[in-house]
C-alpha cells in the first residue's frame, strides 16, 4: 500500500553498475543497444517503484541517442532519478557512462522513461508528489513538462492517455 | 564489402517470433519493456545489416509507446522494415504484436531505430539507396524525413551528427 | 478452448530470425547443435500451438542432420510448417538457413518435430484437421505418414503411443 | 594433438546433473524439449571430446522420444557414453532421468548423437578405436551399426557422408 | 515428507559436468569466480536435497580458495558429498576440477557449503542422520565438526544459530 | 598501465542494484546463494579493478553467512569497498541488503573477497597503497589483517601464497 506523502528524488535515486560480458556483445565486441536499454529499464523501474512504493510498468521510452559505443570489458555506470510525476505516472531520467579500469568515466547516453504505478491487479494507482528544492531538479521538471506535452499529443493519435 | 546498387525494402524485411518465457518477465508475469526493446534492436539490426550488406550499429531509439502489455506465454511477432536511408544511416520501423494461441494478433507497439553501417574497424560506410515504389513505403519515407529533422536538431545540441 | 474446424497450414506457418551471439557458441566460434535445436523447438512449438489453438508439448524429434555449421555472427532463418496431424498430435517440419550480411541464405538443416496438444491440466486434446490444397503440402503429408509409421513402431517398443 | 591408442568407453563416460529452474520452462512449468536437447548436446559433446582428445562438432541427432515430461524443480540426471566410432565420427548414447527430492529416478528419454572430431581449423581428424570388453557395450555397438547404415543412407540423399 | 532413517553419503553424492562457454567468462577468457560458485551452489543444493528428501536453502559458504584459474573451453568437474549433518543443517564438501580434452584433471578448488532443509513454507525440518562407515567420510566429519564450531561462534556475533 | 600513487577507498567504492527475476530463483521463489555470490563477485571485481587500474582475478571468498533470504521481486543493494591491500592483492568487503518497494532495506549478508591484479598475460602486478583517513576504514583494515593471517595459514596448507 503506497504512502502518498510527497517524497524527495534523493529517496528513490538508483545507481547501478554493470560489467560488459561476452553475452552482452555482438560478434564484434560492441554492446547491443537493446542490452543497454534493458539495464536502463530495470534501473528506471526500480527508481519509479521506490518513489511510488509499489510496482511500476513501462509506458514509454523517449528518444535515446547512443553518443559513445560501449565495449566488451567496459564498466557501465547507470544513474536513475525521478524528474516529473503526474497523478499515476512518473518520468525517470537515466544517464549512462562507460568506464575502463584506470580511465575516465565518459557519458554514453541519456534516456527518459515513463512508468505508471500499478497495484497487484495491474490497475494504475496514485503516486506521491515530488518535493523539488534545488535548481537542477527544477530544471529537469520543466524540461520534462515539455516532453510530456509532446508525448501526450502523440499518444492521443494512438489512442492512449497518460494520467 | 557492401554492394551499393539501390535495394528494395522487401529484400531486407525481417520477421521475428519470440515466446515470452519466465526469464523475460518481472515477478508479476509481465514482460519487461527492456526485453521487448532488446528484441526490437536485434530485429532492426538484422534488417539494417541486410540492407547495408554489412554490420550496423544502433545510433538512436525514437520514442516508443507501450500500448498493450505483453504477458508470460504470449507469442511476440516483430516486423522490421527500412523506411529511410541517408548516406551511412538507415531508419528502421519495427512493429510489435502480441498473440495468444487461438486468439487475435494485437498491435503492442511501434519503434523507430536508427543505425549506421560500419566496416570491420567500426568506421561508417555508405549504404545502398532505397527503392520506393508503393504508397505505404512512400508514406513511411515522408514521416521518417520529419523525424530525422527533429532528431538531428536534438543531436546537434548533444554534439552528434547523423550522416 | 480450441476451435476444431479444419485449418490451412498457412495460418500457423511460423518464421523466426535469430542472430548468433557469443552466448550461443562454443570456445571456437561455432553455434552449438543444442542451441539450434532449442530455437527449432520454440518455432515448431509456436507453429503447433497456432494450429491447435492451445499449448502443445514436444513428443519426439526425428533425426536431424547438421549439413552446414552455423557460426558466430550468422543470421539464422527458421521456418516451421505443419505437415501432418493425427487426432491430438501434429508433425512440424522445420527448415533452418544460415546467412551473412551481403551473402546468400544457405540451407543448414531440416528437422521434424512431433507435438501433442494439451489442455491446462496437460491432458491431450483433439486438434483441427489439416486443409491440404497444393502439391508441396501433399508431398510433405505423404512423407510424414511414412515417418509416423516408423516412429510408432519404435514407440511401441518403449511403451508409448501417439494418438 | 589426439593420442590414437584404442580407448575404453569408461574413460570418456560423462555424468551431468541439472536442476530445472524457471528459465528452463514454458509458461506452464514444463521444461522445453529444446532445453533438454541442449543439455544432451553438451554432455554428448564432452563425452565425444574426451574420447577423441580434441573438440567434436555435432553432425546428427537421431530420433528422440520424450517419454516422461520434465518439470520445474526436477533434478535431471544425464549420462553420455560412446557406443560406436568410425574413422572420424563417434556415436554417443545419452540417457536422461528425472528425479524429485525423496522420490525415484525415472527414465525420461534416450538420444543418439553423432559427432565428428575436428582440429583447430575445423578439419575432421581420426579418433581412437573403441575397446569393447563387455556385453552391454557390445549390444550398444551392434545397434549403433544398424542406425549408422540408416543414417548414411538418408545422408546420401541430402549429399553428406559420415566417415 | 522426508523419511528420516539414517542415510549413507553415497546415496546423495552428486556429480556435475559443465563446459566453460563465452557467457561464463570475463573479457579475457577466464571464468568468473561467481560463476563457479553458482555451479557449486547448485551441485551442493542437489546433494543436500537428496540427503534431506526435501528442498534445502543455502546458509553459509565457508572460505573458498581458487587454486587454479578455469578458462574458456575447460570442462569443469564438480563433486558434492555430505560430510556432516546437524538436526536441520547439512555441510556439503564440493570439489572442483578443470580439464581439457586430451589432458589431465587438475584440482581447482574446494568449498564447504551449509544448507538447512525446509518444508514448503520455508520452515526448517529435521534431516536424516548420516551413516559413516569408512575412514575418508570419518575424517571429513571430524574436520567439519571443527569448522562448525568456528562458524557457530561467528554466527552468534551476527545473531544467527545453526540447528 | 596502473598508476601506483596511493588511492582513497572512496575512489573505487562500487554500488550495484539488481532486481530478483524468475531466472534468479529456485522453484520456490527464493534467490539462489550462488546467484548472490555472482553479483558479489562482479561488484567486488569492479571495485578491485578500479583501485588497481587494471583487471583483477578472484583468489578467495571468505566465509559468507546468508542472514536473510532474498526473494523473487526483491531489490538487491550491493556495496563493495576496498578494506586492505597487499603488494598485488586486495581484500574487498561487500555488503548486501534486500529491499521491497515501500519497505526498509534489510542487511542480508556480508562477504570478503580477495583479488589479485593482473596484466594482460595474467601475471600479478603491484597495486596502489590504500589511503586510510577515518576510523571506519581503519577498523576494516585491522579486521582484514586478521583474516589475512588466517587465510595465508590455510593457503600454505594447499600450497598457495598471497602477495
Amino acid at each position: 500500500m503506497p504512502d502518498n506523502a510527497a517524497r524527495h528524488p534523493n529517496l528513490s535515486h538508483t545507481v547501478m553498475t554493470e560489467l560488459v560480458l561476452p553475452q552482452h556483445t555482438n560478434a564484434y565486441g560492441t554492446c547491443f543497444g537493446g542490452t543497454i536499454l534493458s539495464w536502463v529499464d530495470i534501473a528506471a523501474g526500480v527508481c519509479a517503484g521506490r518513489h511510488a512504493g509499489t510496482t511500476a510498468v513501462t509506458v514509454a521510452f523517449d528518444d535515446v541517442h547512443f553518443i559513445l559505443p560501449i565495449r566488451l570489458g567496459d564498466i557501465v555506470n547507470i544513474s536513475a532519478r525521478v524528474c516529473h510525476v503526474g497523478r499515476t505516472s512518473m518520468e525517470i531520467r537515466v544517464d549512462v557512462w562507460r568506464e575502463r579500469y584506470g580511465g575516465p568515466r565518459e557519458h554514453a547516453n541519456t534516456a527518459y522513461v515513463v512508468f505508471v504505478a500499478v497495484d497487484s491487479d495491474g490497475k494504475p494507482v496514485a503516486v506521491p508528489p515530488l518535493i523539488i528544492d534545488n535548481d537542477v531538479d527544477r530544471g529537469s521538471f520543466a524540461e520534462s513538462s515539455e516532453r510530456r506535452v509532446v508525448r501526450m499529443t502523440k499518444a492521443q493519435r494512438v489512442g492512449k492517455t497518460e494520467a
